[in-house]
Formats: structure tokens, C-alpha cells, sequence
């Protein structure tokens, strides 16, 4: 009385995917299938005890509870765990030269009002103004025009106006700008500060237990999109933070570090230069 | 400006592990450091998109809203993947001759009343009638005394006491005995049925993408414990049962299958014998 599917310790993950019915659409099957295989060779591995089990059972049930439109615990999940980061890595190869993307976030707002060349972001007034000013360019040092450059940071205390609808201006810190023929861009904003990602759910616990801290360097985040070049995601990280080595989403790129220089007559305490350079979709 | 830790798709899951704090409980480090890179692995196998990424994060999401002290869509998500019968394989590795265990299910209360020997487990009347027996036996074939058998089985509608509060009668299909010096147990209970596992989530919907139907082949559930003997949480299968090969939770062992006779001249429809064989702690 022999069944050819047999689940056994030895070969479980093909038992498993065994199962899988032959008309399944086949990147549904390629994803699954490496899913359980890889799932199954971590158990055996470590060879996981029901007690290990029931611990995970538990956090993933907490971190979906804990869940809603406005804090999304697996997304911290896979920030922390470099997940994030790896997909975000494998869709976007660039070409040297080219700026390099990092993690999204969870604080985009859609929507954020066109401002002119120059124009202040702060509306609460409070932090170390900065100058951002550099050309957005092609592979081959061309300016490009036409760029929609969205931008957006924390306020001097470390939170973005969406986690203080009631104590900061709309919009505060956020802006939309659009190149001129030059690919020119600048802008006053104030010179970012490093914050905790929310660490009062399961994933800060997991953190704690890690011995990590939940704390990202100081940035300014990017989006660039233009028809003809594929979009960038990404920021720029101030020089000399003390959470550049240990940013707990792993979104640090050496080619996003700056200097930030006095500003030394302007009409800013700091100047921040930074030319992206876009790759033809 | 480099960073030792620094994050690249090459030595991505590294860079995550560099983190963990050296004082952290060497199995806890262990089982982290190998989650990582397995989970890093199946990422960079399948090049998993920022889109699949997203439907992963809401079909965590959705799981997580889903289970509650009633409904565990993790459990469930475990179970069809075929990870909760590799842990109990890992965990209950047994030497050839004794019984093997699998799923202990979500079914399962305690405090079930102790009955005699013989006595009749159904209390709603339904189904066909069964009489169970056997021994426990030691690996020399030693039968065992003061075994304590907690026994559990749906109804023929195919659920279980606790998933019909207001239909079944309390305690209906459940009960304990415990093994006098001849090792043998007897009681009447009923021909168990075929079930699906609760389908309308998103584990549901994962195994319709699959291809995969949700049914578990007929079983009764055994707990057997004994002070000097490793607990024995196990199922015995009905023969011939449409769902052996493909029971979606991959709970079957052939060993595990059982033939059910008529029982002829008896007091009930049908006879199902199984000796058990406990391994010493």
C-alpha cells in the first residue's frame, strides 16, 4: 500500500509540490515551488522544534494583527530582514554612473503640491536648513528636461507630517519640481535627522531580541520619473551619521552618501549637491 | 567610503546576519541567521518582483486579520505547506516497529471525559458505528499498563463537537481511556469521514491557485501517554479512503492505514483493529 507522494522527512518539499495541478500558470508554480523548497530546507536545517513553531505561529499571527492602513508590520518585517532591499536590488541593475535605487518607505504621499525652482519645504519652520541643488543626467552627462523630481523627509524632530496630521502643516517637507532644459534642480529644505522605524509591535521586539536598534541614518528621499527613463527610488544619506553602517532597513548605498557643506553667504545654514543620473527604459 | 556590512544582492542575506549582536542566545542567533539565508535564497532564485512582493505582504496581511482564537489561517498555512508534518517528522524520529506520529490538528480539547472500556463515543446518534480495539505494546511487544488514550473524531457530517457548539452535544466523539496490565483497549465510536479544512481564506485561495483541493481523508485521532513512554499524538486512516494520496495537510503514513471490517455478529456496523507501539523516553 505504497503512494507515490509519500511525505517523508527526506523528500518532503517534493511531496509537497507534487501536488501542484499541471495547468497552474507557470510562474505562480516556479515561485511556490522554490518557496517550499526553500522553506523545507531551512526546518530541516535547524531542525525546528514545536515549541520554535509555535513561536513563529505566533508572531506572524501578531504582526497581522497589528496591521492596518496606517503601520504595516510585515513590511517592517521584510525591511529588517534586508527583504526589502534584496527585491528592490534584483529589479533594478543599473549600468555604472547610474544613481542607484533604495527602499521606497512607507511615508510617500501621492499628490504633493508643484512647487517652483527654489522653493521651501519647511512650512514648520523648525530644523537646520539646507540648499539641495544638481542636475538630473543621462549615461552620457546630457542634461534631461522634463524630470518630475517628488521629494520628501522628516521634520527636525524625526517624524513626517503623515505620522503628525495634528502637529505639522500639510505637505510639510514635501514637493514636487520639474526640470527645465539645464536638468537643473534646487530646492530649501532642512538637513534631515535619523529616526526609529515604529518598534513597539513584534518586529521591534524581534529587533530587541537581535540585539539591533531600530534606527535609520538621516535622508532625504528621491522619486524621478520621465517618460523615456526608467524611474528612480531613492535617497541621499548626510555624511557622518552614526547610523550609516547600521541602518535597520539596510538601505544605505555608498553612492548616495554627501557631503553636507556649510553654506557659507547663502541664504541657507547648508548646501547639499547631488546629480542623479537616469537609464533610457 | 566603504562599509564592511555594506548590502549588495551578492551578499545580501551576510550583510543581514553581520548584525545580530554577539551576546545573543547562540540557538535564537541559529535559527535566524539560517531563516535569512534561506529566505534571501528563494528571493534571488525566483528574482521575485516588487508586484509578487506586494501580494505576499497583503497575503500575510490578510492571514493575519483572518485568524483569531477560533480560526488559525497560519496554522493552516503550515499545514498545506507540508511544515507542520516536516517538524513533527524531525521531532518524532522513532525506531522501526513503533507507531509514528502525525498532525495533532486543531481539534483537539482538553479535559474530554474518562470512560470504561467499551463505552460508546457517539452521543448524536449519527454515523456508522464502529468498534475500535487493540493493544499497546513496548518495542519487545509488551503490552503496557496505565497508558492514558485520548481519543477524538468528527461526526459523519464530517465536523467536529467544537466547530457545532449549538448542534452537537458536548464532548460527542471524545473521550479517554486509560490501559489495564493486558495493555488492551476497546470502545465503540463511529466510521469517521472525510473533511475540508476551513477554505474561505486566503489559504483557501492558495490552494485553489494550486490547483489543490482542501480535503482531509477520514481519520480518528489518538494522544496516547505514559509516564515511562514518548507521547504518541496520531491518526489511523480508513482504507480505500478517496483522499489518502492526497490528504491536503500530507498527514498520511502508510503504516497508519487501517482496514475496516464488518463486524459481523457484533454490536456494531464495522471493526477497526490497531495495536500501538510505544518507544521508552
Amino acid at each position: 500500500m505504497a503512494y507515490i507522494d509519500s511525505f517523508t522527512e527526506e523528500c518532503s518539499a517534493e511531496a509537497v509540490n507534487a501536488r501542484i495541478d499541471e495547468a497552474v500558470e507557470p510562474r505562480f508554480r516556479e515561485v511556490m515551488e522554490s518557496l517550499v523548497r526553500h522553506l523545507h530546507d531551512f526546518v530541516k536545517e535547524v531542525e525546528l522544534t514545536q515549541r520554535e513553531w509555535e513561536v513563529a505561529i505566533d508572531f506572524l499571527t501578531r504582526a497581522g494583527h497589528m496591521s492596518d492602513d496606517k503601520r504595516q508590520e510585515f513590511i517592517l518585517l521584510s525591511d529588517t530582514l534586508g527583504v526589502s532591499m534584496l527585491v528592490d536590488a534584483i529589479q533594478h541593475r543599473r549600468p555604472s554612473g547610474a544613481t542607484e535605487n533604495t527602499v521606497f518607505g512607507p511615508f510617500h504621499l501621492d499628490g504633493a503640491p508643484e512647487r517652483e525652482m527654489g522653493a521651501n519645504l519647511s512650512l514648520d519652520g523648525k530644523g537646520e536648513s539646507c540648499l539641495y541643488a544638481g542636475r538630473v543626467l543621462d549615461l552620457d552627462g546630457n542634461p534631461i528636461e522634463g524630470v518630475r523630481i517628488d521629494v520628501w523627509s522628516d521634520n527636525s524632530d524625526g517624524f513626517y507630517d503623515v505620522q503628525q496630521p495634528d502637529e505639522q502643516p500639510k505637505w510639510n517637507n514635501r514637493g514636487v519640481f520639474t526640470t527645465g532644459a539645464d536638468g537643473r534642480y534646487w530646492f530649501a529644505g532642512i538637513k534631515p535627522v535619523p529616526y526609529p522605524i515604529p518598534d513597539d509591535g513584534p518586529v521591534g521586539q524581534m529587533l530587541s531580541c537581535l540585539g539591533r536598534h531600530a534606527w535609520r541614518p538621516a535622508h532625504m528621499h528621491f522619486m524621478l520619473d520621465h517618460p523615456q527613463f526608467e524611474r528612480i527610488v531613492t535617497h541621499t544619506f548626510v555624511s557622518g551619521d552614526p547610523y550609516l553602517t547600521s541602518d535597520t532597513v539596510f538601505g544605505v548605498k555608498d553612492s548616495l552618501i554627501l557631503n553636507y557643506l556649510e553654506n557659507t553667504g547663502g541664504d541657507t545654514q547648508w548646501k547639499a549637491n547631488f546629480d542623479f543620473v537616469m537609464v533610457p527604459k
